[in-house]
């Protein structure tokens, strides 16, 4: 069950040209493709004349073109040529779905469409900051239920366990007693956490080239259905302040950068993992953007093993009963974000009763 | 579902050898072997003693001989050896189905044996007389129900789509405005095709030299349940005749080829097609027969990629509703004539009421 | 359905280091691993904390520590730490199995853990007697139920059809005509066989350098869940004596094999086959320890493509009925036995009726 009047990360803009690109969405099959004016459309991938997928056509200037016998759908889905100038059966058409382009995204709404606000879409300016958060993305397509990738954003004890070597380093007690708020929002859930006076893990010290200690935070937010952002960084121990459980010291000088991880699900099992690095530190070295991504590649690839692991073991026997413990807080609340609107999206509109 | 009392094509004669030769048919596992006399029998590939597939075995003087503990079988399906001249058990027996070798292929029924009737397979005069009509022949597996490539063959405005460059040729738009004239018949459905004073497609031009435009025919007959005859070609523009929707003009000194086209259910998303190619021209050129050919393995190699994944869009939604266009005529008449054999065979036979 | 209440090979003992190792035994997933004693646990392979497999994790010096969130399994199944010493959830805990090392194996009771009685393991020394019985073991993966490797062991008939270049030799009719002798045991059953004067097969003669006849035995115990102890030889022709069904003359001089054959249900359809082979002959020479190995190797791959290939067509029609022949005697006293023990299992307990 998936909620569905939400805006999803469909693509990255640079994955859609003129070419169709074929991608399953909350198990539908949706065609993008960018028409003649550059404009971005997503369609139900299959023909409603033979079934056929539309992704083996090709884009023409009225919409895009089924490979088989040429029935040409326009960026609504409407049928607007059968080949010989035949006539045009009234129903022949294709879902259209609502799609925005925005910050190096194609989000798409596969709810009703009448819903499809954009104004409901987050922000994410650092993808066209390129001056301060240079960046890098990609798309890892993985074999588990969407929600698995946020349940592992949500409980950093993890870093200690399966990250050790990149972006975890330190001992795994450390990352499990760092400090951390967490606060509830309508959409789901932030948590803030910081270790001062900390060893640095060798991702930071290969980008930032600490000499010694540091004082070090991680600030998460998760936006359902499938958003996580992330600013982390360090710097020297003892310029950073920490107060009313907020980080208020000096986040210049050091290290820092912001990972964007969006997971849409492509079925109840399976996943695509758009994931973005920025650093905010050597903005002017591409070799230092470069490092950044291919080390936070490194440990994504690292949990990709564990989260399709899971899914595998999860899916031999559903309903088997699971434990909560103490790590559990924020992975609760996220959990429980998705819940209400699921609920809500499910709840049947009930007329208020005449006095 | 399938028609089961009609004749199916379960191999090329070619293909039959005395080494047992595994083909599942209809979803049911048959094994074909050539017996010490050279007749071809077909029995259920699943020894009645412990289920082993018979295809491990090997041909005996007897019959076939299973692999694991030696029972033999008759071409009728019989036991006629326990290893040890040990009782043979009276109903250790495998089904037996009718086969016929005919013009290079082997056809099977699958149905009731008892109305197997031979004089209902069809001619394929042309695979006998290599002297006008020199032919090659291959065995496609295709991950589709065997009626989509029917289909295929029933719509041919998709050479303009699919075929552009190898048999197709024109613009899309020439082929969907071929003038085309269709007849049902007891077993199927007919029709023809032309496309006088047109752009000959490379095939063609490749094959038989044309310097200018062409008068083109195509004759397609669809016989239940799985068999396509072909017979299309071109002469140079001017010498073709049409008249009363027939082609009445010379076929002689042209491009001319016939194909055969057989689809056999494998299972209900799975067919065999048999195809073969003949060519109509140049005939004492080995050459030309295998240019043939592969031009047209390149095309159908094309269609391949395209009904694999129609059928696997069909598969996730079945019942989805789909729309007919003009060209649908006599895809649909194929159709119908299949559902009307399907119907006949599962229609209990009512006994007339007494007066 | 399987047998619970007994003791299956779970690996061979030498597979087990201090790196968790995964297996799925009766369809449920389980993580064997030694412990920092030495000692062989058992663990259900699922985090009870999130479903991780604990086959991800590492051997700690308390247990076995989860590499996702690091909780830490004692041999007992118990969660014995949550990272950061936060408070251990009462229920958290995970399976844990009976397991036993003994004679290179490592067995292990699916079953009700208060039933699990180390003394109904039966003995195997041969693979503590390097002297006189030199062996070498590996595992097969099998897709096909246990049953069907038993019911393989219990039929030597198939000698003269699988492996007639290997272990089989002689026409297919002599295996077919040896002696027999069947007898019922309380676990199982067990059946002598023996050739006298018959020609000596390939790997015998490679192994003791038969220059003419033999007289040959074979000795073989089926002992339920899933285990065959097989005792084959041969000596020269005329020094073998057989005498009220037993083999009673010399086993020196000649060629002499143990072979131990342990079945292990992986899944419904799929198994574990555990063997290995010793030689009586030749014991200091290397060589021939691993060419026995060898020769059985190659008998035993050719065992796996026809049980695999039963299995499959099994599947397809699981009702669908078999027919027993004079060989099967042995192989319907194996049956018998395990659904005798299957019946037990899963009788209820009945109360005696008050007078």
């Amino acid at each position: 069950m998936f909620i569905r009047n939400a805006w999803y990360i469909a693509a990255w803009s640079d994955d859609i040209r003129q070419t169709p690109f074929a991608r399953r969405i909350l198990d539908e099959p949706i065609v993008l493709f960018r028409d003649s004016s550059g404009a971005i459309a997503a369609l139900e991938d299959r023909c409603c004349h033979r079934g056929t997928p539309l992704a083996l056509g090709e884009v023409v200037p009225a919409g895009l073109q089924c490979g088989y016998h040429g029935l040409v759908f326009d960026r609504g889905g409407k049928c607007v040529l059968v080949p010989g100038g035949h006539t045009i059966p009234p129903d022949a058409r294709v879902r259209s779905y609502p799609v925005v382009e925005k910050d190096a995204f194609v989000w798409i709404w596969m709810g009703d469409p009448s819903r499809a606000d954009r104004s409901l879409i987050l922000d994410y300016p650092y993808h066209n900051d390129r001056k301060n958060w240079p960046h890098k993305h990609t798309t890892y397509p993985i074999k588990c239920n969407y929600m698995l990738l946020i349940d592992n954003l949500m409980d950093l004890s993890h870093l200690g366990f399966i990250h050790k070597e990149t972006i975890g380093g330190m001992s795994p007690a450390l990352h499990v007693e760092a400090k951390m708020r967490t606060v509830k929002t309508p959409a789901g859930v932030r948590f803030d956490r910081w270790m001062l006076d900390s060893e640095p893990p060798p991702t930071y010290v290969k980008a930032a080239g600490f000499k010694g200690r540091v004082d070090r935070w991680q600030e998460f937010e998760f936006v359902a259905p499938g958003t996580v952002l992330q600013w982390s960084g360090a710097v020297d121990a003892g310029r950073g302040v920490f107060k009313d459980f907020k980080y208020g010291g000096s986040r210049d000088g050091g290290f820092s950068l912001r990972l964007f991880h969006g997971a849409t699900p492509e079925t109840e099992n399976r996943c695509f993992y758009f994931w973005s690095t920025a650093n905010g530190y050597r903005q002017n070295d591409p070799i230092a953007t470069a490092e950044l991504f291919d080390e936070i590649a490194r440990a994504f690839n690292q949990d990709k093993t564990v989260v399709e692991a899971q899914q595998a073991r999860l899916d031999e026997n559903p309903g088997a009963p699971l434990i909560d413990i103490h790590g559990d807080g924020a992975r609760i609340h996220a959990r429980r974000a998705v819940e209400r609107l699921l609920a809500q999206e499910n709840s049947a509109v009930v007329p208020v009763a005449a006095g």
